[in-house]
């Protein structure tokens, strides 16, 4: 599944359980645990969104299944990226990916999001704690996520192609007339 | 344009630039003005994600251009939703219709969303205010905008087809369960 790099590589299989469950966890900045793994950001779906895609791919092969994803970010890091342009130390960005499903009640075309939860990853900025300031986390259930190691190849997309700060600014389309703008974009990025 | 009802009906062109405009405005509750039309939710895409559709349409007609439905709601409304399985009185569901984009920046394959913002909506529950207790509305800029008429087919159809309280409840993955759970799907709702 290395093909879908929306955000960052290596989705799983999880419970579609998982995204409907809630706690009292306060926002603001990611949340470690003692050996250094990501706790699971409960309330991720009353982020600021970002955008969706539906299939998206940057290898040539086209994926055998058809899902959404949707890109969420914490309050407070939206807020610092529209008022600078670009992302706050702290800053979490999370990517669910949800199976598609099409001629559902009463819809005849295109297609909708479903219940069943495909993927949750999450892209973390701590410039004490990461070699290059970013880190990816992949989610298998509702736990704590060990870091993607920085020879995957999403450290390296990233790093290359990302419109501001190795993150696909490209894809958020109220973001990327602020970073344009604020002159954040970075100097190798391409449109 | 009448073939795309997520959660209203006729959507117009409007400027990229209104989706990029942000306020300090109060969230909580539509707001009018002195005249009943419903003033433009500036912050609406700081609101709650739901879910996002692609070229969906409940006609027997596809569209012939692409194009993604995102669909926000008010904190508010959304945390009571989660505690009853319902909307409170006062609630703003925002769709947002933006055009899809394909082999863009590193993208082969699926699409993404672009800064062309091809509609604007808001479906409203003022029970005082609205005959059944919801309205639609249709922003053609950022200014105010009139109720669609009760005779557009958008509210017989909600009313036949809705999950919930004349909402495509049916369509927000991670609402579903919730509305099944507390007992509050319309009793003709058939999935």
């Amino acid at each position: 599944m290395k093909t879908v790099l929306t955000v960052a590589c290596g989705l799983v299989l999880v419970s579609a359980a998982m995204a409907a469950e809630w706690s009292t966890s306060p926002e603001g900045g990611a949340a470690f645990t003692a050996d250094g793994k990501l706790k699971y950001p409960e309330k991720y779906r009353e982020w600021v969104y970002l955008s969706s895609g539906l299939d998206m791919s940057y290898s040539d092969r086209a994926m055998g299944h058809s899902m959404f994803d949707n890109v969420f970010v914490e309050p407070f890091a939206y807020r610092e990226f529209l008022r600078t342009g670009t992302w706050p130390d702290g800053t979490q960005l999370a990517l669910e990916v949800r199976a598609a499903s099409e001629k559902g009640s009463i819809n005849k075309h295109g297609k909708f999001q479903t219940e069943e939860v495909m993927g949750m990853e999450v892209h973390v900025k701590d410039v004490r704690r990461f070699q290059g300031g970013w880190a990816f986390f992949n989610f298998r259930d509702a736990g704590a996520a060990q870091m993607i190691p920085t020879t995957e190849e999403c450290y390296s997309c990233h790093q290359q192609h990302a419109a501001v700060d190795t993150t696909f600014v490209q894809f958020y389309p109220t973001l990327l007339p602020i970073a344009t703008l604020k002159g954040t974009l970075s100097p190798g990025y391409k449109p």
